[in-house]
């Protein structure tokens, strides 16, 4: 049968329409699993907002997060630049204030920090889960610092290859280790606005640092993406065994984290690997002809994931690259004798787990 | 020259960079939820191919079916029509013979059908699960229609209100009754290309018949939703308890279906009731303050839901209306004393039991 | 820390790609012909910032008005409602001085405005080309609007059908009568946020007011267009002389403007009528053949045309409803001896000239 | 102002819609301008269906074309590999003779072809212009060739460097020298499905042969756009006099073309400058600063432009790398005293004008 062109119906009794639809913020998840026993959960450690020198008043920050499916937020305005001053009242603790109930009614844990400003080294740090952010104005950074761990801070490295405070790449000084064993670095961050540093994951995994990866917002999210050049926020993926302020803390003194950059993921091999096993599935074979049979492989998640085969021996078996896009299905086509199933192996190109070194998973195909 | 898909290229360095990226077909799977431990197999039960009066070689019907996460399609090419049989051999088993080895391939279960296409009434009636399609061509309906009953057909009425065989209006005629009393007609089609039919909703639960819901499609995909006006293909929901052709079988012969036309949901109350809370969740309450609380409200499914509350003494309470977009989770805000849970009523507009009667749903609120 | 706009930086060789993208503002032109000898300027009147009760430091608004294509924005916080007054110092020049470098660097014209925000009658209303807004807090609102006159201001009522001030309905007050007599009010506000009121239109063309339209935006713009349900922000279009203030301030006085609200056009009959016949063009007839002809009907704007035929003897010649997408070319068949051209007539429904009354356009088909 | 969430209206008139929308074809025009007094037409000259190796029906390749903003196609099945001959007849003047009406009444320019397709050396050859394909099947090429030449084609060389026929690389052979001789080739498909040769537009300019760049598309558009892994058809761009067969043929025979494959064009770097300098626009500039000036830069045009400076020199007057998106403004920044205005040189790297060698702009900025 066909169907023939009707005419257009577009009904809305139009002589009384004049206001429009739906008025409601709406929330997309970040389309990522849950691993290990412990929650996954999507946290931006590192935001700013008209209180520093930031174009957004706080509540925004919030907003923003809900839609975009976090869960937790660190406010960290700085009090060391405020270019607003003029005209706001800076005192750091405002923000954090102005955010509370926003948090409270759209469900997201917010975090008060504040972000230590100074040249390099020690450069910027993030300091978390602190009391008091007007405190962290000390001229020598590591009474600031000290201050701050004393208030219970979770402390991280921000940034550390940004160019206008790395010119010369990217660099471990010693006073950053000297700051770690004080216990006043607990982390660094390995992706900040639109850029990640493999040498600060490398250091992370050294070092055992706490690895994390943020916005560092400092426009409306729409365009801080254009500025960026990113197609989401970056996110610190935390693992935690509770969607509480205490479990986040507890995780990040445990390293439980990695980093989501675009299609890039960081972090330890372990956290890694249940990532993408829980995000891809392979189905059981079908269609075992003679010497070739298939499965369809489907990742659930919001990363595309690229694929290349470990051993030349293999390419004759299975697929030489293999690439799976984002909350997509593809079909796998594998030579061999039926029933002779082989581990083959794969390296994820867009999985890192030390520096540059990349995960490698298995199947048996 | 034919083009084989290949493995992805991504070559960056420009200057060998001539030729571009994955080379292959990428499926979306359409989410709506598992019910009552049946799988909900999504399903085409209509379609054509250029061996009748569509305007594609077989296996692109396979190929849109795996990228658009369809399950099964039946091919229900008609002898009576055949307007291209000047160029092409029409004989009717040969575009399911066509479409057999890529079905195998891309995991897609093909239905053995046939269209008999007769004037109104008895109008059109798709027969599937047949043998031979060739036979489904003896001037007397009823013959030919037993004919294919005795292969072991399942047999529907299709697009029962389509204008150019009800031009004074979708009607049930005696000849209908007497087929059903013959058990040659066995369902409805309550949705076709662009429409759906809420009369033939009725028909299918008085008369206990089997609803099914199709695209009826003879373009290419993206060319028949762009004339039919539809975002997505009409899609069959089949309750079976394997991805198996007997499965989908035994499910339509004890009515487990629904039917999915663009964001309406059509079916009996107990599978419309069981997809819709399968596919929203309400979380626990959050930020209870004096007298009002706040609830995520998440669709984790494709259909976008709108329903607005039954009882007016219920929206002092609870929002009137609520929109709950497909794959986002949105905001509730319900007043009334912490703790004072009591059973609200929601009507779902775009879920449709009976005839034009909705599914009601209760939420404790 | 600050990313300030860099150059595009795009690294293809994997191993040191470590940072994306493109860093720069991208504006998106919004296509509606220039008419009549006048540029067609795109303005929002109407926007705040944290200087009253608006989310976005100043210089947001300017960014946002290069992206989404404008030529010109208002700034019009208001004295009366300072919620952030805590935290922010409200001298309502502040917000202007803010914008100013940033318009000039963007190539924004940014008017001075102010929000005289009161209790209906009059209720709100925006004094455009202003010198000095912190005088616009007399308590007697006609003192305060006849200062701002006084400074060479623009006035027109804001949002008249507000719901929290229209509770009965919209209407005209006899304080506005006396307003415009006494020349304080020049034009109305016909679209606001997420809706528009026919019976302010009705009034400009009665009483010989400027209309405009305008976001009123509060939040961070994608935000704001998710809350006010639209796929564009609301906007006045300017027929002027030059893109100049002094242009569209001459353009305001001589009620050169038009609305566009989602794909409605409202205005004076010869503005609407020019933007159509510029945005739409007829192609020569083609192919015809014995009884029927064809055209190509391409409409290179932003608005969607939705029309009906007038005359019921038409419809056995042209198609009784025409659907033109935006920026889109569509088919037109028509019936008739080669060569014999009439003229045919359609109602367009998203064009309003007065009150609920629609554009009509002929055609000779 | 603030509007506050209202609830979702959704006036359908619900109870009476059970049916939708639009039904019809709907014309994306391509956005690449008007040259030198030619008109731009965006042709296709390689195109298959059913009738050889293709998989829709012929008609359905002018649906296609009116929606992707074809101005002409060329359908090209070829005799010597006709998988589809069990089931239809494939004498290859079948396909032009279905589409024609078709063509007619979409106002797509068909032009009739035939793929010669044989070994390399020659490989595969399209004629264009022909009268009747079934003469093209003579085993000895040369002789296909001649008698194609004879019904007054054009003949051109397909996909020289396609890995099936050139697994050592592309090459040009003595056989392709004695054809250019003969006059048997006239140009060469320097673009195809999903991939571009640059030594093949290095051999057009040296041997004076006229370029093209086709799809050689032989599934539905969506479909071979995925497997080729490209966002828009590969287009043809002819330079012709007027919208009409004849104009394209003398524009072939005259190498007034270029070819558009992604966001790639090449051609006689004539036509690119053109091209490009109708497409970008420098607006005047403005906000002259002391030693700084702005420019919009504006590109109305379907393809994103990525320029880098020519000179070491001019990096501390103009930004080093340009990058325009498609149909989309940028803002430049330029140092530099007031009023001393210099040129400067850009290298456009998505610009090709002989094999590898890129066009280069100049503005005076």
């Amino acid at each position: 049968m066909r169907r023939y062109p009707l005419l257009l119906i577009f009904l809305c009794c139009l002589f009384h329409t004049n206001s429009v639809h739906s008025q409601q913020l709406i929330r997309k998840e970040i389309h990522l699993p849950d691993i290990m026993g412990y929650q996954t959960l999507k946290c931006d450690l590192h935001i700013h907002t008209v209180f520093s020198d930031g174009h957004v008043w706080p509540d925004v920050r919030i907003w923003e997060a809900f839609r975009e499916g976090l869960d937790a937020v660190a406010i960290t305005d700085h009090l060391e630049y405020q270019p607003h001053k003029k005209y706001v009242d800076t005192v750091s603790n405002n923000a954090y204030e102005l955010m509370k109930s926003t948090a409270e009614e759209l469900n997201i844990l917010l975090i008060k920090g504040v972000e230590v400003t100074r040249k390099m080294p020690p450069g910027h740090l993030n300091a978390l889960f602190i009391e008091n952010a007007d405190l962290a104005d000390d001229p020598d950074y590591e009474k600031t610092l000290q201050g701050l761990a004393d208030q219970g801070a979770f402390i991280f490295w921000n940034h550390p290859g940004w160019i206008a405070q790395a010119k010369d790449g990217i660099r471990w000084y010693d006073e950053h280790t000297r700051l770690v064993e004080k216990n006043l670095i607990h982390g660094i961050e390995v992706g900040n606005y639109g850029e990640w540093y493999p040498e600060a994951l490398g250091w992370c995994m050294e070092k055992n640092l706490t690895l994390s990866c943020n916005s560092d917002i400092h426009e409306p999210s729409d365009i801080y993406r254009e500025y960026a050049g990113v197609k989401h926020r970056l996110v610190t993926l935390v693992f935690a065994r509770e969607r509480t302020l205490e479990s986040i803390r507890e995780a990040l003194l445990d390293h439980r984290t990695a980093g989501w950059f675009e299609d890039t993921l960081m972090g330890q091999e372990k956290w890694l690997n249940e990532l993408f096993l829980q995000s891809v599935t392979l189905s059981k074979p079908f269609n075992e002809m003679d010497r070739e049979r298939f499965y369809y492989l489907s990742n659930s998640s919001d990363v595309s994931y690229t694929l290349h085969i470990e051993n030349e021996a293999d390419k004759s078996l299975a697929p030489e690259r293999i690439f799976m896009p984002a909350n997509s299905t593809i079909l796998l086509s594998v030579k061999g004798q039926k029933g002779s199933v082989v581990p083959v192996s794969y390296i994820v190109e867009n999985c890192f787990i030390r520096g540059r070194e990349n995960l490698k998973i298995t199947w048996n195909l």
